[in-house]
């Protein structure tokens, strides 16, 4: 069914206002899933809800906190997420963030103990709307099995980074596993196979069965190298925030467990440095209508399909399954 | 030919100081090259030398300045390299950022006017040394096509990550290209066809010509993800160092134009956030020893490969093609 934008908002900040967020943090939360559903990300969309406010019922994520910062030193701040929802803490810590980067320039935060932060490009474009160029990483539950490895060791470790120019910002949002486990939910639910090279089944051998691939490890993407990437990630993540390695995360996929992978977020003042946003805009233009592999598909800069469908969504409204409207209504009042 | 190890360094060091290079600096840019040699990366070696030897002929570089910093904010560096060698410029950059790095807990520099800086590796590997993460960005002459596109568009655009652990530093160093240039020309020397959906020719036709290629453009590594990530690393360098943007990139491939291209390095600050070197090291255990893929080959982490080619060619000597051994030997006489 296609709901209208301000109606499955409002059930999604009424949801989350049952269980006690106070108004402003109930609606940066259900801002972060409308947002993903707007772009066509339903994965990272209202789908999550259920299991989050779930999360609150048990005390697993506490819908009031912000996360406690600590500055060790004037340009990091190591911050204790203290459960809170994942859109809450990150928010909170890129506003204080801002005011450190006006004095060093570039800043982090390393982040655990919060709840899952959901689509990375809201906080890099956040960072780019505020005229800052934003890098943000992320770890996950282990899905991802090593370059020339068959056992899931990884996160799905994505990566997002938001450089402002003179018209929109360069958003750019990738997992570095080569598709995401819930498109291989999704395959299994249609019962169509899944593409050769995306995934190995518990055994570790290759497998085009989605449903094998569910119990098994997803690859990581471009091979060596996208492994290469994911590895780092989850290397500097756990380095800087204190956070589990993959093979021992939980709390982003159940409702059961304290959420333990971590997070980080780099702020960098452009005008700092010796570059112009209006150089970028340029480039882009001419990236743009540069010669096409199809002269029907002019080349695409990242950001401009979920730009595209977002502006559409908007109108039209976002889809959403029956069942999932049915039991979002219900937590809704319930 | 192979030869010893300290026989080909003192080669470049010589070739290097009777064109003006005070002795430090000579070793220094001997040495980079050197390891790139050492870790099976000839592409980065003693080859680049001769044409780097003509920059320095013909005052494009400049061998006795360490190029000038101007701490814009506490932990941002706006570096001119003053046509000075890459690594001279990038490890003096490196040991400023490391002061700092010790107040803000993380610290850039981004530099333009720096002459080629080779491997990435070296300079990830020294911040590990010191304690420190470093992550280094590089740009080039345009020579990679974007993801759907069919034209040269963007640099090579490498990254590393160097990540102390509590035994060998995690280096990562990886273009974002699917191949480098080098390989490229590799095969067109030995008449030998590049593999399927490495490259395209002058007319954007994909193509498995060799020769072809050479004067069209390398695929981006892992499709539209790597597309991306390379072209993140474009506009991020020039967003903060100022430097041009790749179609009209100039100076690492020639001897006839200043160098345009820019570079990054960020450290930060371990000890600032809350992870543990040991956790590292015992991830980097168990990830070694998961379920490879192939049971005659255990699952790597990127490095191992350049750390047992490293170790094998320290006591083997360097291979180095004669009339390489010739051309230098001669740089360095006359």
């Amino acid at each position: 069914m296609l709901l209208p934008v301000d109606e499955l908002r409002q059930l999604a900040v009424t949801a989350l206002e049952r269980r006690g967020a106070p108004p402003k943090k109930a609606q940066l939360q259900a801002d972060l899933l409308i947002e993903a559903e707007l772009r066509g990300l339903p994965s990272h969309g209202v789908q999550r809800l259920p299991r989050l406010l779930a999360r609150i019922d048990k005390g697993l994520a506490d819908p009031r906190t912000e996360g406690e910062r600590t500055w060790t030193r004037q340009g990091f701040a190591a911050v204790d997420g203290r459960r809170g929802l994942g859109p809450v803490v990150m928010m909170r810590a890129l506003r204080e963030l801002e005011d450190a980067v006006a004095d060093c320039g570039i800043a982090v935060a390393a982040i655990r103990n919060a709840n899952h932060i959901g689509m990375l490009a809201y906080y890099a474009e956040a960072a780019a709307a505020a005229g800052l160029i934003g890098i943000v990483f992320s770890t996950s539950e282990a899905l991802v099995h090593p370059h020339g490895g068959s056992e899931a060791m990884l996160g799905t470790n994505p990566l997002a980074v938001g450089i402002p120019t003179e018209k929109e910002a360069f958003v750019l949002d990738l997992a570095t596993s080569v598709v995401s486990m819930g498109k291989i939910h999704h395959h299994a639910l249609c019962g169509e196979p899944i593409p050769p090279g995306w995934a190995v089944d518990a055994e570790g051998k290759p497998t085009r069965d989605a449903e094998a691939a569910k119990s098994g490890a997803i690859a990581p993407f471009g091979g060596a190298k996208g492994y290469g990437l994911g590895l780092a990630i989850e290397l500097l993540v756990a380095a800087l925030a204190g956070s589990d390695l993959a093979p021992d995360v939980r709390g982003t996929l159940d409702d059961e467990h304290p959420v333990n992978k971590g997070d980080v977020l780099v702020l960098i003042e452009p005008r700092a440095g010796a570059g112009s946003a209006a150089t970028l805009t340029a480039y882009l233009s001419r990236l743009r209508t540069s010669r096409p592999a199809d002269p029907e598909r002019p080349v695409a800069v990242p950001g401009d399909g979920s730009r595209a469908r977002r502006k559409k969504a908007l109108s039209t409204g976002i889809k959403v399954p029956e069942p999932l409207f049915a039991s979002l209504s219900a937590l809704a009042t319930a």
